[in-house]
């Protein structure tokens, strides 16, 4: 089976996620600089999540540009990571409105471990498909950025219970890190 | 006539309705555990429907992958699919807060009888173009599967004026049915 | 300039609006049957906008199927198509909420020839650049169907103000006519 | 690293920017002429908007038809053009509410200055990646109307503050400027 319809598809999900998250960022009530001030942090959070999201969809591209075909059950791990990704406005959305409250701090953490896992799935599955021998099991190797990042986001929401800032942090520091494009599959690629 | 344009069209409606769900998604009132709770049902609901949506997007995928040329009728009963999957998003949402009510639970069996009914009228106008020897006749050969979850949906609908909860059960039920990728094209086309 | 990017940007924003409007269709206050039957005005204007958008798509697909090439003001004249599509969510939503009040039907009716003028526009554009022998130009006639259109919708503006429901029953007559698809670009294309 | 996926999702992220903004025009309270008149600025800062949005997909369509590959960087410099086009909305929304008062016809100007600006840096990226020989280099020489551009962007958002109507005649004038297709690219490409 071609993997084209399934980027097609990945492809319109995430485009909305991303823009649909500026829906969240309400217009001021009045016009003054005190109340365009007070969105700052719902501004942040959403740069915050607009990365994020965008990190996905540019590893998602790279990963897939390494790949020939899918099956039914890659598939659905796709719509598994898809549907992970589509909760990401709504806990944006609430971190955003309340944004040093230990239990939405810790959803958006929930939410992101959930993304970073459907995506280990998904990648596992690729590798799987294409054989130990292919350019995308190379390429991903022993995943040592992915699995930090998953204890790292595991390390958060427990913080967040304790020191919220210290959780969006990590969040960002997490997302700074995959900000350099994966040079793992471009390598395999080369060298492949 | 192509059906790259038609297969577009589709992908970009259905990213949009699943997506769309998520803003039904309301930000809860408070930052208390309680008030997160208080979403399970919305949230398990719209994991229902981002679910049947997706399975109709993957047994779409595998059927028009088995399909040569589209009509304009075609398209049209393409568009009735359509127009019925668009409404899922309201069904959810009228479900998710009302998840015991008889009328919104009866109402989410009409709405998904109503996309059964227009995704076989959509399966016998393919295979009738194609002609009775095509891997698309093949493929879907008496289609017990979607007759049987055609008298489901109406059992539930009926169900749903005295026990709303066992006709939840019979929508998750159906879900898991399909969930498992269509063998009956694979195989066709295989043997194709 | 090659048109894929022009329909697969056309595709986008047609499937967004078509898919929009269901945002409109807001769940019942309660979870009654009259406050359900109540809706049926706006769950009927929500199908004939539907329909409306659906023809557009239809048509635009098949016209540009007869054309080679797009140029500069040609993706103008197509961005003018869209932006008035945009605005039948819009419309729609102000006549269904208000399905016999005489200004929101007539507002329906002129988004309706701004639509209708933005396509012939378009239509006359994209004639011009393939050149009086095309398969386009011999498909397109004398537009006879158009014209009439155009009249139809510019009477039912000027009946909203005294009788809104002829005005509605004439946008429904004008929809039930184009949802036959064209068979001039059909006829063309073969003859061609 | 292929342009084709690159520019689809810029499509699609493009395709929801410019019909999400629809969502802003409210429905008017009433159905009297008053109330939908009193909706005329709001519907003209639409039209801007959609004007902008469409500009910027129309040259961005031209530039990239003019490059061979993308790499890592440049999907990130379109990430972040895509960020600042998907704050639009939000925007339009604040000055279509407060259609004369300073912050919000200023902020209008700094999300246009911010838009030039990562259109720039795309633009720059580009050229470098494929050299000062190659057709896009030809293409964009100078970049005058760019420059001209930002100039009075700065001036307008300095102006909002005293003259809040001059500023909105700059941002009217600078997008008729650009409603001219780029005939740079065009040029170049003919020379080439």
């Amino acid at each position: 089976m071609g993997k084209e319809r399934l980027t097609a598809f990945t492809d319109g999900v995430v485009a909305i996620i991303i823009t649909i998250m500026v829906l969240e960022l309400k217009v001021p009530h009045s016009t003054s600089l005190g109340d365009l001030a007070a969105m700052a942090p719902t501004f942040l959070t959403y740069v915050l999540s607009f990365t994020y999201v965008a990190i996905y969809w540019n590893n998602h591209h790279h990963m897939l540009a390494a790949v020939k075909t899918v099956t039914g059950p890659i598939l659905w791990a796709n719509m598994h990571l898809l549907f992970w990704l589509s909760v990401v406005p709504f806990a944006t959305a609430w971190m955003g409105e309340n944004h040093l409250a230990a239990l939405p701090v810790a959803t958006y953490g929930v939410v992101l471990i959930m993304n970073a896992t459907a995506y280990t799935i998904l990648m596992l599955m690729l590798v799987r498909n294409e054989g130990p021998d292919s350019a995308i099991a190379r390429a991903m190797g022993r995943d040592w950025k992915g699995r930090i990042s998953w204890l790292a986001y595991a390390a958060a929401i427990a913080l967040a219970f304790f020191q919220p800032i210290a959780a969006k942090v990590i969040y960002l520091v997490v997302a700074m890190v995959w900000f350099i494009p994966d040079p793992r599959v471009e390598r395999a690629l080369k060298g492949g």
